[in-house]
């Protein structure tokens, strides 16, 4: 790397028939590697301009020949019809009314009818095999009871690989659909392993191979009707893993079978934002085995052609959990994620992985993922490009990845030239936060956070996909503001916390909406972990409930830890009961924590005591409460912003009894420092495309004063 | 009654002291009757002026002699400590702590030590006996779990009556504080049947013995705090019936035990707004047979003096519950209802009793029940007249009562001729509105509507109290509405719904919060009740659901009507779930529900069909579908104003297929019509305290134009 950060850990998508384009922007924003994108080739002058070459292989896709030649080597899905109300004494179920006819066709093979279920919903039993049949596309249930509601499970081949769908629908491709081979078919599995060990012999530029991703991808049923074309999606859900042959391997290995509505789950699917079922923890684990045990021997016969073997985080990369047990068996070299967000960026960052590598936003094609135009009328793709940088550079301040890059059609940035401009700054910037930190790391805060729930260090920093598609979910704009925050931060299950995971922590935050997953659900039935959560703040920490903290019915209290919290949800049964009046007190140093709560109803004061920083309509939305030693903390709701991040941090410092003795704090928090006792350096980024003048808090007590040009990050020797 | 309807069926409170203002004001409002009231004398100048005299008995107060030389025989109650967590080994509880001292004591006798319960509530356990005592006015637990909450549920006397008690609080009484004797008590019972006969006897010129109420009052537990004064209050709550006596008499008939839990039921207590426990149902029955049989011992004393038994449906009414199979077996021989509200003018006129008498509001008195000035500084009692009477007056017009009355110190209305002019001005529209259903009742259109909910006809058209104490639940707003509007309304239970209940309905309403009594809860599990309402749409009828109607967990869909409503709520399992978008279809003659609805999250169109009739923040809240020949309409909230209320008859209307052929209604909603066909005389009433020009629909498909006076009562002959 040059000492003026203008050159290195750059990948740059290069693309044929644009050769001195590609070569131009390899120079001006230093790259060290071009790759080829999904849709794009690069040329013999490309490949032989002594660059590394990053090769981009779906594993699973661009088989269609081999697709049509043997049709049941094919992915498939469980699906269940729209429910039907009986009128009569038979009823009619047409199994793929409403989904993507383009995307699937039913499989009703003998193996598969096997796992077909009809469902009688109105009393949540199964109807037995001999009161259905299946005839002419359609399945007849007779007889069956008037007024419920039917449906039937059945299993369906997915015939369009979805990342190719997304991009001939949203990006108007209009190539041959792709199909997709499950490698659990033997035949499929052999074919696949030779087509590498080919691919490798006839690519012998390629320096790394690019996997995007592995096998299965995350689950996104579309539907027929244009006003519901996205009938699910969820980027964690293993649906799309289901087959007679995987459910086959299942009970042989598990001991019971599984059954469709294992998979359909009361037509709700069993999304990740929910608590699993014992069932799904036992199928996830047996489908990361799989892939763990087929990727390593892809990546085997990568590095036996001397390759490096990289795999990208999204896409069909169900099975290969980064922070699962088995992900570091696999061998990879490298993992790329595509990021808007910090918290994506420290995702990446973590992993125990060789190389970790980010994939910036927005990617170089004329639709973002959020649906609005980028390189194309109406789409500012330099401003885009900053705002993403401005939430991944506070996070890489705090642990940096090794490389960033950019993805797509390189031909589209021409006649955007302020675009080009801005990802050369970014890689500046970026060359320059990582060379601090390859001396040490920045300082951290004595402060020890964990985010508690029902994944824990499973689903650490990420929920289910990217920010835009989990934004209603107030753990994701927590996970956000975390990702840049001078703390220490890991993330622990419900177990964890019942067996040591609290000892040394300072604060535990948990948030989410009573049942799901982030919240925990029936978790919170187990008394051992309401009582390790007492005595942990009883004897001095912290606990951070977000709208509905710790909720389960069934207790004097919806939220188990009201105790601590000295605040809780009425469900109903307590319309009667009187409420504590209070006053706002003002006199904790949270600042104005206003526009980050919701108007949530039901809420009140169980024993008086707690101070209430905010309400709104009054009902208290935002308390403190001594508990002990410690403190319960409730946020309604959590925005994040540069406003709520630091009130965030205000509350975790207040709590680790550090307010006013917390060192390279800025006094305004649309800038944020990171110090590296190493280089004696700090770093201040101004996160807003304004001027800011801020006050840095220095270790002796004083106050630096620095001022920021807009977006500005500043380097400054103490 | 003079054809002017300037006399009779008119009760004065007369005031000792007052002679002269007594006999003046008699005369203004044509009264027929002069009472005494709860803090007030007549004297013998009155008594003897010739007016039925009604003499106002609380029955089971004012004998503080007897309950201090029987203290065993005063009320009781159980209670809940508020919950501690231990931080040790032991922990210590004081029962009373929180309580208001000067309505508590502990009984801590050997038989009410016998039901006192220790409770664990981290695990929702009780505590064994032996590891809990009561020392010194304290409860120590030892051993316990650390970090555990404990509890103590025991009873405690009531030594303040909780009217005198309210009456001391807000309107500043300083005599002594009355007690309250149990009936259950042998030698209380004697003593009070004796005391009446007594009474009795002393009180020739008495024509009404009104009893205020009976024996046992609605739930009212203040707290020592002044933040938290109410601590609870439920209108229909049957704790202060409890005793051991009670409690031992219920096992001997019952053939189990009740215990404290079964009224502390997690702290909750059981308030009607829930569906009861199996218990509450058992425990309630046995109170009201009970309360029948003391009761009718009562009114046999003052019948067998040639007096009349009125009853005052409010205060210590626990037990007597007017709608119940018991009550007409008591014997009274009239039903008065203090009312604000049109719901409760409902109720009152469809008791089975001879007479039925209104209240009017506002009271005689400094403040209102609402807590808001009346007859003194900042009051406008004339205001509230009116307001209350256009309330009234609505409902009267479709089901009059027999008498109307006032209550309170007559001496407050000097000052206020406003207010007397106000009084007189409804006797004489009262007496015009009975005269004409004399010969028969108004024309109602051929709508029949049922409201669901777990009560059914036993709590028809109130929830628990009067209006301002359940604003926040829809139903009454519902109720409200439907009091004044020309169809015919009844309340049925879900075991009513499936039990032939809903032959000959047009349209079914359920409205309530998810497990909530008025919602349904649990009984939403019954299949068949599921099955009977499905059918009943199916066939032509409509089902009207509000807020979370039919909601339950568990099934498929949350309300387990959501087939027949086209729309459902995500409980957080369909996160993932896309959602139909839809246009807002302003084709229904229904107009603008904007500010009835709220902007309820997480409701989502179960499979596109259903026609939006509004929205708030891209959500669904009201919507309408089609469902075989029937309708399922759908409202996220219902808040009762001109404009909701004439929507809610345009639904009804809708439903019967007789838009536009339905006659007397009017064209301006904040104007209503009644037909008497009888006298063929047709009432156009102007809710409003402004000019209206409106038009009346009739038969003949012609419209009448009416022209109305603020607040006027049109009389026109067709």
């Amino acid at each position: 790397m040059s000492e003026n950060f203008r050159q290195g850990d750059f990948t740059l998508p290069g693309e044929a028939g644009y050769e001195q384009l590609t070569l131009d922007l390899a120079k001006k924003w230093g790259a060290d590697v071009i790759r080829d994108s999904d849709g794009t080739k690069l040329s013999d002058e490309i490949v032989k301009a002594g660059y590394g070459i990053y090769s981009t292989i779906c594993i699973i896709r661009q088989h269609n020949e081999f697709a049509l030649a043997h049709p049941d080597s094919q992915q498939q899905t469980f699906l269940c019809s729209d429910p039907v109300v009986a009128a009569g004494s038979s009823v009619i179920l047409r199994p793929l009314d409403g989904y993507f006819e383009e995307q699937f066709q039913v499989n009703d093979s003998p193996e598969a009818m096997a796992c077909w279920q009809v469902y009688d919903r109105t009393t949540d039993t199964e109807v037995p095999r001999e009161h259905w049949k299946y005839e002419n596309g359609a399945v007849i249930v007779s007889p069956c009871v008037p007024w419920h509601s039917y449906t039937v499970s059945f299993l369906a081949w997915r015939v369009w690989e979805e990342i190719n769908m997304y991009n001939h629908t949203t990006n108007h491709w209009t190539s041959e659909h792709l199909r997709q081979l499950d490698p659990r078919h033997p035949l499929a599995w052999e074919y696949l392993q030779k087509w590498l060990r080919d691919w490798c012999e006839q690519n012998p530029d390629t320096t790394v191979v690019r996997f995007t991703s592995l096998f299965y991808n995350f689950v996104w049923i579309f539907g027929s009707d244009a006003r519901l074309r996205n009938r699910f999606t969820d980027w964690a859900s293993y649906d799309f893993t289901a087959s007679p042959a995987a459910l086959k391997a299942f009970s042989a290995e598990y001991g019971y079978a599984l059954t469709a509505e294992d998979f359909i789950n009361q037509r709700k699917l069993q999304a990740t934002h929910m608590p699993p079922t014992a069932h799904k923890r036992d199928y996830m684990d047996f489908i990361q085995a799989f892939v763990a045990e087929k990727a390593k021997a892809l990546v085997d016969i990568v590095h036996s052609y001397g390759k490096k073997a990289y795999v990208f985080y999204d896409d069909s990369w169900v099975g290969m959990e980064p922070y699962g047990k088995r992900f570091a068996s696999i061998g990879f070299d490298g993992l790329i994620k595509c990021i808007f967000s910090g918290f994506e960026c420290r995702l990446c960052a973590g992993a125990n992985v060789p190389a970790h590598e980010i994939r910036l936003h927005p990617y170089l094609f004329p639709v973002g993922l959020g649906g609005l135009p980028t390189f194309q009328e109406g789409g500012h793709p330099e401003k885009d490009a900053l705002q993403y940088w401005v939430s991944a550079r506070r996070a890489l301040l705090r642990q940096c990845v090794d490389r960033i890059g950019l993805g797509g059609y390189l031909h589209l940035t021409q006649g955007h030239p302020a675009f080009v401009d801005a990802i050369e700054r970014i890689g500046m910037e970026f060359r320059k936060i990582k060379a601090l930190q390859k001396d040490g790391p920045a300082y951290t805060l004595p402060i020890r956070v964990a985010v508690l729930h029902t994944w824990g260090a499973l689903r650490s920093w990420t929920l289910s996909g990217h920010f835009h598609e989990t934004y209603m979910h107030p753990l994701i704009h927590i996970n956000e503001a975390l990702s840049g925050l001078p703390v220490e931060v890991k993330f622990i299950s419900f177990e964890d916390a019942e067996n040591g995971a609290l000892d040394g922590l300072n604060t535990v935050i948990n948030a989410g909406r009573a049942g799901d997953a982030w919240s925990g659900g029936d978790a919170w039935k187990r008394n051992r972990l309401v009582e390790k959560l007492t005595e942990f703040v009883y004897n001095g920490g912290a606990f951070i409930g977000v709208d509905e903290p710790s909720a389960v019915p069934g207790y004097d209290t919806f939220f188990r830890m009201a105790q601590v919290l000295g605040i809780d949800e009425d469900t109903g049964a307590r319309v009667c009961h009187g409420r504590w009046t209070y006053k706002i007190d003002p006199s904790f140093p949270f600042g104005d924590p206003s526009d980050g709560l919701k108007d949530k109803e039901h809420l009140y004061l169980t024993d008086g005591k707690a101070h209430v920083i905010a309400d709104m309509k009054g009902v208290p939305q935002m308390s403190v409460n001594r508990f002990g030693s410690g403190w319960g903390v409730y946020l309604s709701d959590f925005i994040v912003n540069p406003r709520n991040t630091r009130m965030l941090l205000d509350i975790l410092v207040y709590a680790a009894n550090l307010t006013d003795k917390a060192p390279y704090i800025t006094g305004d928090c649309r800038a944020e420092a990171a110090y590296y006792p190493a280089s004696k350096t700090l770093i201040v980024v101004n996160n807003a495309p304004e001027c800011v003048e801020t006050t840095v808090s220095l270790p002796d007590g004083n106050w630096l004063n620095v001022s920021l040009m807009p977006l500005e990050t500043k380097e400054i020797a103490l």
